[in-house]
Order: C-alpha cells, then sequence, then structure tokens
C-alpha cells in the first residue's frame, strides 16, 4: 500500500465542502486556495485540490495539472501583493515529513531576502491579519 | 517582470543537452529526474521539467501536469527503495528562496520519524553512494 486511506473528515475536507470556514483567496475547478491560519511567514497561503486525495503517493495523476496551474497563478498574485524576493513551494506528505492534515496540500510562502521562515510553532495568526492578506492577494490576482 | 529570464547555460540545461553528466532516475517525454548531488537526506532526488522554466513563476503552464505526474512517479518509487515515512516536495523559486540553478526543479527529499533534514551544507556525495541510491530508485520503478 503505496499511502494510507483517505479520510474524508479531515478538516480540509470540511472546508471544501463548506462545513468550516476559511480566508479564501482563490477558486476554480481544480482548486480552493486559502490563508495558512498558522503561518510561518506573512502571506502564506495553501493551495489544495477540490479531488480527494491524501498526499503526493495517491492523488489521481489527471489532477496534477489543474493543482500546480492554480499554484502558478496564486504564487504570481502572493509575490505581487507582498512584492516577495522569492516563494517556497512545500508539500509534505505523511507526518515524518509534517503533513498534519491528510488532504495533499501545497504550501506557498514568500520570502524575503536575508529573511528565515517563522518555525511551525502552532500559533494562530490574529484573524484579522489574515483577512487583510487573503484581501490583498486576491486584489492582485 | 514576474521573473528574471532564462538562462540557457544554467547546470540543468547542460544536464538535459547531455553536456553535462548527472546520475539518472527517470526520464520520459516531459522530465529528467537524478540525484542531487548534495544530498539534504540519503535517497534526495531531483526532478526537471525538459522544457525551458526559470522557477514557478514562468514554467509554460501545461508543462505542470506532466511534470507533477513525474514527480509523483518518482517519489514512489523513492519510497519504495528507501523505505520511507514520509516525504518532503520542496521547490524554490529566486534566491531569496535558496535557489540556486535557475532551472525550475523539484526536490524530493525521502523522511524517517524524528529524523530532520540535514542542512543545506554544499557538500558533495560520495559519487559510489549517488551511483547505488540512483539504481535503487530505478529499480524501484
Amino acid at each position: 500500500m503505496i499511502a494510507p486511506a483517505y479520510d474524508p473528515d479531515n478538516i480540509f475536507a470540511k472546508i471544501l465542502r463548506g462545513e468550516m470556514p476559511c480566508h479564501k483567496v482563490y477558486e476554480d475547478d481544480h482548486v480552493l486556495a486559502f490563508m495558512d491560519i498558522m503561518p510561518r511567514t506573512d502571506g502564506h497561503t495553501l493551495v489544495i485540490p477540490k479531488v480527494a486525495g491524501r498526499n503526493l503517493y495517491d492523488l489521481p495523476p489527471e489532477a496534477f495539472g489543474g493543482l500546480f496551474r492554480a499554484v502558478q497563478t496564486v504564487a504570481r498574485a502572493i509575490k505581487t501583493a507582498f512584492t516577495a524576493d522569492g516563494m517556497t513551494l512545500l508539500q509534505s506528505s505523511e507526518a515524518a515529513a509534517g503533513q498534519v492534515v491528510f488532504h495533499l496540500h501545497v504550501h506557498l510562502m514568500p520570502r524575503r531576502d536575508g529573511v528565515k521562515l517563522r518555525p511551525h510553532s502552532g500559533d494562530m495568526a490574529d484573524k484579522d491579519i489574515l483577512v487583510a492578506h487573503a484581501a490583498r492577494i486576491r486584489a492582485a490576482l
């Protein structure tokens, strides 16, 4: 077995079904993008496929094109919105790699020259800041 | 301008043209995959598109599907070859994010429970080890 089974009650599946809120940045037929509520850098955004997939191992192969075309679209908007010097794209599969929510998600973290990412502290960001950052990225799309 | 221009004399372009060697793991119409010569974990592999793209910002959108379908194929083989507990997928755009070679590349780093990635030291791995690791991954494809 290449990956354990997909659990449809994970938090991101609930967000996709509208059962949980998010600070939405972008949506199309293939993906939903929203702010990470524990950002490792200002503008830290998640892009998730609408199709079920636990992680890199089991996402249906035909889903990758739509997912990463949207990742590019969102990355360009984040770059503009935050005048970023660089962008870190991270996708973690399984707990050993740091995966916490078991619906595939792509992290986009805008970077500044000489500034390290904050550690993954578990601290929630201020809601008003996330609302403002999401609006800033949407305006740059 | 969303990204600076692509330089066709970067090292990975030379590898694609056969002007520089690599420890090849996988190749298809869309990608080439080979061992990172400064691995942050045993089995650290790079997957690069054959089409020119400096990084996430400027890769032709139609290239993402083939690239990431191959990333999944290679990730599954690395998981099997190294009995990995997890997998870190990292793609860095521009120097502020740690990009050193300016042809888009996706890092696949197999993970073990409780073991951190080695820092990016700049130390080259022993060639015989890279040869053996490439063979191990190819055998799992």
